[in-house]
């Protein structure tokens, strides 16, 4: 089963903890990894066909303090496509003069749409198709950038579609926002003052945020698996999709 | 005035001779980075907005022997737009299921072409929007991907109009091939068998070819000034359009 991360805090803030805890998970998955970072309008993207065990490119990851307000990060177990850099997570396209990020974890069986648009995918999985698909939707239902709130509106239409053929955990930031979906498996978490230390669930591995943050500080993480021990993580249910903007969740709605 | 370096091989080659080349001019190039590396219809993109010979990203593209059938690189010097992530070239847009990569040097005064299809700028560059300007018209000019050489001729066409504007020397490539546009300064270089040794122009670092090629390979380079010395580095002239393919020059076009 791949693995998903993603962050959304209200000040720029780096992910070397989290992405620690999943890359310590990424023996099973050595199918490739992706991490996308957004820093204002911009993205660093970064993708591997390696696994995120033996990538140079997830090492700078892991040591290189990337700070940022909004990251989607993917680690693959290809169940569908070959093991191929165009197949790897996060995918990236743009849409009204923004960056959009998309990681997907579970299988589409049999979803197949029409793809008239400006969108098409680059390599075989049915998550870039799926990906394409959603961009294609959202364009058509705005002519320009929506807010939050409306983009929020649209996707709770949209999301039940695809997530009928199958398995449709994803993720989803524009560097506005972060939006989640769970399908079968997702979990969120958000730290805020007074912070404490954090403990990764798999790896001796222990931060302490409050030595790191200040008062203000929001973060909330995404992840397939609760990263941590003895933190709050709180469960999607079946079809929750749940919005995060400026370190907490904005929105939940059930499917 | 920033560096632009590209590369086009009938075997997969790394650039970290030639990176290491363009890296040692970036001294004055401390506006960002970035390069974009195709592996079949795949792309990795790393781009910094920190320059060449700081970046952490560059210290992984200098030392890891990323192969390639198709490089664009980009080292900037700011003259239009802000230091930001969003404004670091190369520019990646999705076409016809493919990736294009597009990096410029030079500035365009007064080109403001009116963008009506799906591709728009992310940053504030005069770089992106032609690039943009540049996807729209090939989008409108073919259904589908077409053949390289009627995407030259396409190019060939539309090239002259943002090019009336300022300076305009380019590399655009979708993984199949290398476009490059010459307007005031740019050279290309072909390696192929018999290989000899190449020694950096600006740094003491030689590299022997023979040692690391097969009699077949065949590589082109492309860049703002030739990157060694001793070897039959070919200038464009104002104007001309080279396309490359499989590690040689196939076409020029003049303006």
């Amino acid at each position: 089963m791949c693995q998903l991360l993603g962050m959304n805090a209200n000040t720029p803030t780096d992910v070397m903890f989290s992405f620690a805890g999943l890359a310590c998970r990424a023996d099973e998955h050595k199918d490739g990894f992706g991490i996308g970072f957004f820093e204002e309008r911009g993205l660093r993207h970064f993708i591997d066909h390696h696994g995120a065990r033996s990538s140079p490119v997830a090492e700078l990851v892991k040591h290189y303090p990337i700070k940022s307000l909004n990251v989607v990060a993917h680690i693959r177990k290809a169940t569908q496509g070959r093991v191929a850099l165009e197949n790897t997570h996060p995918f990236v396209r743009e849409l009204w003069g923004r960056y959009w990020v998309f990681a997907h974890n579970g299988d589409l069986k049999g979803f197949v749409p029409r793809l008239h648009g400006a969108f098409r995918p680059v390599g075989d999985t049915d998550s870039e198709r799926a990906f394409c698909w959603l961009m294609q939707e959202l364009d058509k239902a705005h002519a320009d950038l929506p807010t939050i709130d409306e983009l929020t509106c649209t996707l709770a239409e949209l999301l039940p579609l695809p997530a009928r053929h199958g398995t449709f955990n994803l993720l989803l930031s524009n560097g506005q926002a972060l939006w989640a979906h769970g399908s079968t498996k997702l979990h969120s978490l958000e730290r805020r003052h007074p912070f404490g230390a954090a403990t990764l669930a798999d790896e001796d591995l222990t931060v302490d945020f409050a030595a790191r943050t200040q008062p203000g500080d929001r973060v909330a993480i995404v992840a397939t698996e609760p990263l941590t021990a003895g933190e709050p993580w709180s469960a999607f249910a079946p079809g929750e999709l749940r919005v995060f903007v400026d370190g907490e969740c904005r929105l939940r709605r059930c499917g």
